[in-house]
């Protein structure tokens, strides 16, 4: 780990893995800083491609791109977490990556990560492991209904989650997921849903942001508010627990913790993302420094900022055909309006975000 | 000028002329957008071209490189008034340029420029012009001394300037700024200088920053303040006069007016600058949307953003050396760290800049 203590200068090329908005983001924070830019992306028309000084588009298991994309950066990151692992260790072995591309093994497998969470004497939902069919009948005698089958790996979005309830055919939800390792969790009947982004520098300094509360729609993000209404010490529990993850990582960039606030008040951690969150999207306009800054400066050995709030915040995603209704967007006072270049309009794809700061 | 009224779609690409830090922190701006940016610059090395989807590397005069240019873009602005007014030409007769290109013909000229604001009844300070070291005598029993001789073309951060005082060799002057047409310009004993950065749509209407107090070294840009320490009927009066010359000039992007404020409260231009300024950089951070959004929001045909700032904002310069500077800065909390990517640092060159925003 001796690299992962390395500073870059200004002007130095950070390598981003993954094209996406988020990817995006991260580049133009980079600029900021007099950062370039190499992505490296499968796709040539991501989002990320028109900010950088350099693209890559091969296969993320093209070992002949990836050596070259090593060999032209000083230090690598990633926007997206689902990158195969052998290709994070393989680089890894070239060029500084960060965070800890270990992190991805625990993070990628909704097992591995509950186990981790539940080790560090941290809520999460009940669960049990159902590795085959025939596991699904014990499990949800264990777990109760209703309950949710989720895959252990690949998810995101509500995709790879199906819900058993009562009377429901629970081989059809195993079906749905796709027949392949799974947990089953509980459902939890939860007050609210929030998430903490935080940052840890390689000196172990932590900065979190202000806890977010997240209303999904269709199992997407919607709409995030910030501050949360938690009472100050829920907040403070909640930024705890981030904290306690981050370090125990040993992590270096920004990570998000998703959780749900039950009713009496308790925390359970729902997942972590080991990457800048789209629930952080209102730091680029309603904080002093945004969680890409964050990334970026923590990645790059530099000091973290001292988040500071704007006021109160609201931040919410276009989805689909709502990136329509930019325009309107644009005439609101105060509204920052944020496209993320995508040509195809799907169902369900994130195009855009507006963040809007009220006086607290 | 009908096409001044196109309006582009999220994914069009905006051409830039220039590849400075005006043209990097453009190009940022139009990406949180959704717009594509393919600058155009005679040096590779120019900041701005980290950051964009594509670049053109060639001379204004080159017309193979402008027609192909031309072809790829679907409007072109700049970040450089002293574009040669044949390359602004010559690209209007192919795709849609903004500002219009016949307003560099004044603003490229000392002595067009202030017969176009005296036109318009605003205040300049008084001048002559000098087309020959002839007439450098009769312009100073005119004028009187202290006088500064300004090159009419081509001047910037005191550049093309000279002060000639009481027993000073006028002759010496002529020599300095290059033995070039010139004005010569009482020296006006201002209590401050201030600025208005302006934007104009094309529908015509306009939104005003809040007026900015600046301050120089060595002629060059050293910090800037807002609010302006003004009465309120002197700000209105700085912003009235930033809008009647954006309005004459039909003008639509952002503009930049620097003004003195004298003792007895008047105020006199001193120059326009077509373009985003650095005077405007700590709306980035200052303000709801910034200077770039706005110029970016204007050519595109876009509907302004209404600017409502943050707080008591402050914004340094980051001049030759003072770069080094920059891991102190990263350490203050709320300041925010802008570095252009510059490779070589010389004294005199803008290397970044540090925003500072205050609780009102």
């Amino acid at each position: 780990m001796s690299e992962a203590r390395s500073v870059l200068q200004p002007g130095a090329t950070i390598g981003i893995l993954g094209g996406g908005q988020l990817g995006r983001m991260l580049a133009l924070a980079a600029a900021r800083l007099g950062f370039k830019c190499h992505v490296f992306s499968p796709n040539p028309d991501s989002p990320a491609v028109d900010v950088v000084h350099r693209v890559t588009c091969a296969d993320y298991t093209d070992t002949q791109a990836l050596d070259r994309f090593a060999g032209e950066v000083d230090l690598v990151t990633y926007e997206f977490e689902n990158v195969p692992a052998e290709c994070a260790t393989f680089l890894a072995a070239r060029v500084p990556v960060l965070p800890d591309p270990e992190i991805l093994a625990t993070t990628q497998d909704r097992l591995a990560e509950k186990n981790f969470i539940g080790a560090l004497g941290i809520g999460v939902a009940p669960f049990v492991a159902v590795e085959e069919p025939a596991g699904l009948k014990a499990a949800i005698e264990q777990i109760g209904r209703p309950a949710v089958l989720k895959t252990r790996r690949f998810g995101y979005d509500g995709k790879g989650q199906a819900t058993i309830k009562d009377g429901g055919d629970p081989q059809a939800a195993w079906r749905e997921v796709g027949a392949q390792p799974c947990i089953l969790e509980a459902f939890v009947p939860f007050a609210r849903e929030v998430s903490v982004v935080a940052a840890r520098a390689n000196d172990g300094s932590v900065e979190c942001f202000d806890v977010t509360e997240n209303e999904h729609r269709d199992h997407i993000l919607k709409v995030s508010r910030v501050p949360a209404a938690l009472p100050e010490a829920g907040a403070q529990e909640a930024r705890r627990i981030a904290e306690t993850i981050a370090q125990k990582f040993a992590y270096v960039g920004v990570l998000a913790v998703e959780m749900f606030v039950l009713r009496d008040g308790g925390i359970l951690v729902n997942e972590i993302a080991p990457r800048v969150h789209n629930s952080g999207h209102w730091t680029i306009d309603g904080a002093s420094v945004s969680q890409f800054e964050q990334h970026i400066r923590a990645v790059a050995g530099w000091p973290l900022g001292k988040p500071i709030r704007h006021g109160r915040v609201e931040m919410t995603n276009l989805i689909g055909s709502e990136i329509e209704d930019y325009r309107r967007w644009l005439a609101i006072p105060g509204a920052a309006v944020h496209l993320y270049g995508k040509k195809a309009v799907r169902p369900g794809r994130k195009m855009g975000h507006v963040t809007r700061v009220f006086a607290d």
